[in-house]
C-alpha cells in the first residue's frame, strides 16, 4: 500500500494537532453531484450500484475530484448486513430500502445467523480493496456499518417508519427477542468491519441514526450497550497505525457522556448540540465530528461562510475536529455552495489555529 | 361557572402538593377511542369536526367518559390560526394537513396579518365555552395553539417535511423575513390564547412540534424568542386564580434549561430525556409534564405498568410533576392498555407520596 500523503482526518480522530480541521460529508458521494447521478442510471439501480466493486469505486472517488476533501467514505448501503442474513433487501422507487422477508416470528428471529463477510458480503470487501488502490494514497479510506439498533428498526419494521410501531413493540413486550436480534446483528458489524479494515479500510464509523428514537433508558439497554460491545471487538491497529473509530447516534446529543464513554475515538454531533459546550462536557476524551445543519447548503455563500465559521469557532482550536454535516447531505444542494463550504474550513480553521 | 372539583392538574402545574401526579395525554381525544371515530364519520371530515363547536365539545369528553384523567384539552387543530390568516388550511386523505396558499413569495409574507380571534376564530372560542360549561367544573379545560415556529413551518412548507428545506433556506437566506412570519404569528398566538383564556380555558399550552429540528443557536433566535414573548403576553390569572402555562418542545431535552427561563409554568418533556435529572437541572423553577413513549402502550399490561412506574420513581416525590406520554398518543394504542396506564399512574403515585 502507497504511504498517505494526506492523514488529517486520522490525526485529528486521534485528538492530535493538525494545520487545519479536516472534512468530510455523510453522503457525500450522492445524489447532488450530476456525476454520481450518471453512474448510477448506468448502474441501473441503486442496490446493484452498490454491488459492484467498480461503480462504487468510481462514485466513492467522484467527490474528491470536485473538492479537497480528507476522507472518502466507502460507498454502499447500510443495510447490506440483514441483506446478506436473508431478509431480501429491495428499493421500492421513492419510498425507500425494504425488506422481502423482515422479522415477524419468533423462529426467524432465532434462526438468524451472522453473515460470513467473505461470502455474501465479498462484493463489500472488494469496493473496499478497490477504493484503497484507486485512492492510492491520496486520503484516508472510511468504512463504515449501521449500529445493531438500526439495522434492527429496519429488520423488524422491514423499511422506513414514523412511529418505530413494530420495533418498539417487540422491544417492550419480548425483550429477550430484541437482544438476541442485537447480538446476533452485533456479531455480524463486528466481523464486518473488522473485515473492511483487514480489506483496507483505515477508520470505521458505525452509523445509529435511529438511536435518538428511543426512550432514554432503553437507548442505553438497546442501543449503546451494542455500540460498546462494537467497540471492543474492533481491530484498532493495522499496517503500522491505529484504526480510529467514529460513533453517531443521531438525535443523542443528551447522551454524549455516556456515548463518549463506549469505547470509540470520535463522536459524531448532529446540528442541535453545540459543539462548544459538547467539547467542554468529553475534553480530550474523544474527538467530535459535526456538526453543520446541511440545511444551511440551501442558503446564499455568505450565509454559509458565516454558519461554517461559526462550528468552527465553537469547537475552537483544541485538537480533535473533524467538521461534517450533522446528516446526510441533500440531493437537492448545489454543488457550488460545497465548494463554499469546504473552501470556508479549510481557510478558517488553518487561520483559527494560526490566530 | 360551577367550581372546580378536581384541581389537581392546576396545583401541579403550579409546584404545589398533590395527592397523587395528575395526568392527561396528548391527543387523548383521538383515533384510539371507537367512540371518536364514530363522532368524526359524522362530521364528514377532520376540518368539518374542529369547526363544529358542539361535535369538537362532544370528542374532548369522550376520554373523560372512559378515564379518570385530570384534565379535558381543547379538541382542536394546531393549524387554526394560520387558516385563520388566509392560508386554506385542508387535509388530504392519509396524507396530513397541507395549506392552498402557502407563504411562497415576499409580499404574502409582507402582507401577513394577526386574525381576530373573535372574527375568523370564533369557532374555537365557541367550542371553548361550550366545553366549559359541559365539563361542569369536573375538571380544569387546556386551551392550546401551535407554537410560531412550528406554524411557520407549516406556511413555508404548505404541509408536513422530512428536511424542512424550504422553511429553513428562508430561515437562513432571508432572517429578515423569518422573523416578520414569526412576529405576526407570535401576536397572533398571544391573541388567541388569551381569547381561549376569556371564553374559559384555564392552562393554556404551546406545543413547539418541530423546534427540535433547529439547529441549537437557530432554536433560541427563532424559535425560543417567541415562545418568550408568548410567556410575557399571556393572562395570568382569571376568575380569581392562576392560569398555568406549558411549553412543549418536542427534541428539545438538550435546551431544557433555557426552556426552562422561558417564562412559562411547565415544561414538556419527551422521553428521550429522564425526568429524574431533568428535575435535578430546573429544580423546583417549573413543573415537569411527561414523558412516557408512547410506544410503551403497544406491550403488554405488565411492561406497561413498569414503565410508568419507572417514571414516577424517577420524578420522585416533589410536587410539580403532570404525568403525559412524550408525545400524542397513537392511533394503533388499545383503549384498554390506556387503562392499565391510568390505574397505575394513580395508585403508584398515591403510594409513592404516602412511602
Amino acid at each position: 500500500m502507497s504511504q498517505l500523503q494526506n492523514d488529517t482526518f486520522l490525526r485529528a480522530l486521534m485528538r492530535q494537532p493538525t494545520e487545519y480541521t479536516p472534512m468530510w460529508m455523510m453522503r457525500q458521494a450522492g445524489r447532488y453531484l450530476p456525476e454520481y447521478c450518471e453512474t448510477r442510471k448506468r448502474a441501473g439501480s441503486f442496490l446493484q450500484l452498490c454491488k459492484s466493486p467498480s461503480m462504487a469505486c468510481e462514485v466513492t472517488l467522484q467527490p474528491l475530484a470536485r473538492y479537497e476533501l480528507d476522507a472518502a467514505i466507502l460507498f454502499s448501503d447500510i443495510l447490506t448486513v440483514p441483506d446478506a442474513m436473508g431478509l431480501g433487501l429491495y428499493f421500492a422507487e421513492g419510498e425507500g430500502p425494504r425488506f422481502e422477508r423482515p422479522l415477524r416470528d419468533e423462529w426467524e428471529i432465532r434462526n438468524l445467523a451472522a453473515p460470513d463477510p467473505h461470502a455474501e458480503l465479498q462484493y463489500v470487501m472488494d469496493a473496499v480493496s478497490e477504493i484503497r488502490r484507486a485512492l492510492d494514497g491520496s486520503v484516508p479510506l472510511i468504512g463504515f456499518s449501521g449500529s445493531p439498533w438500526t439495522l434492527a428498526c429496519y429488520m423488524v419494521e422491514g423499511g422506513s417508519s414514523d412511529d418505530y410501531r413494530k420495533v418498539k413493540t417487540l422491544m417492550y413486550s419480548r425483550p429477550d427477542l430484541m437482544h438476541h436480534i442485537l447480538s446476533v446483528t452485533t456479531n455480524a458489524v463486528i466481523a464486518y468491519l473488522n473485515a473492511q479494515i483487514e480489506a483496507g479500510a483505515q477508520a470505521v464509523m458505525v452509523f445509529d441514526s435511529w438511536g435518538g428514537v428511543l426512550a432514554h433508558d432503553a437507548y442505553r439497554e438497546f442501543s449503546l450497550a451494542y455500540l460498546r460491545r462494537i467497540a471492543a471487538g474492533l481491530i484498532r491497529e493495522r499496517e503500522g497505525r491505529a484504526v480510529p473509530s467514529i460513533v453517531f447516534t443521531k438525535g443523542g446529543g443528551l447522551w454524549l457522556e455516556d456515548i463518549a464513554d463506549a469505547g470509540y475515538d470520535a463522536v459524531g454531533l448532529d446540528w442541535t448540540v453545540d459543539i462548544g459546550k459538547a467539547r467542554e462536557l468529553v475534553g480530550h476524551k474523544v474527538a467530535l465530528q459535526g456538526n453543520l445543519d446541511p440545511a444551511i447548503l440551501f442558503a446564499s455563500p455568505d450565509a454559509i461562510a458565516t454558519q461554517t465559521r461559526r462550528v468552527l469557532d465553537s469547537y475552537g482550536k483544541h485538537p480533535g475536529h473533524v467538521f461534517n454535516l450533522g446528516h446526510g447531505i441533500s440531493q437537492y444542494t448545489s454543488p457550488d455552495h460545497v465548494s463554499v463550504l469546504v473552501d470556508t474550513v479549510r481557510s478558517h480553521s488553518r487561520s483559527l489555529r494560526k490566530g
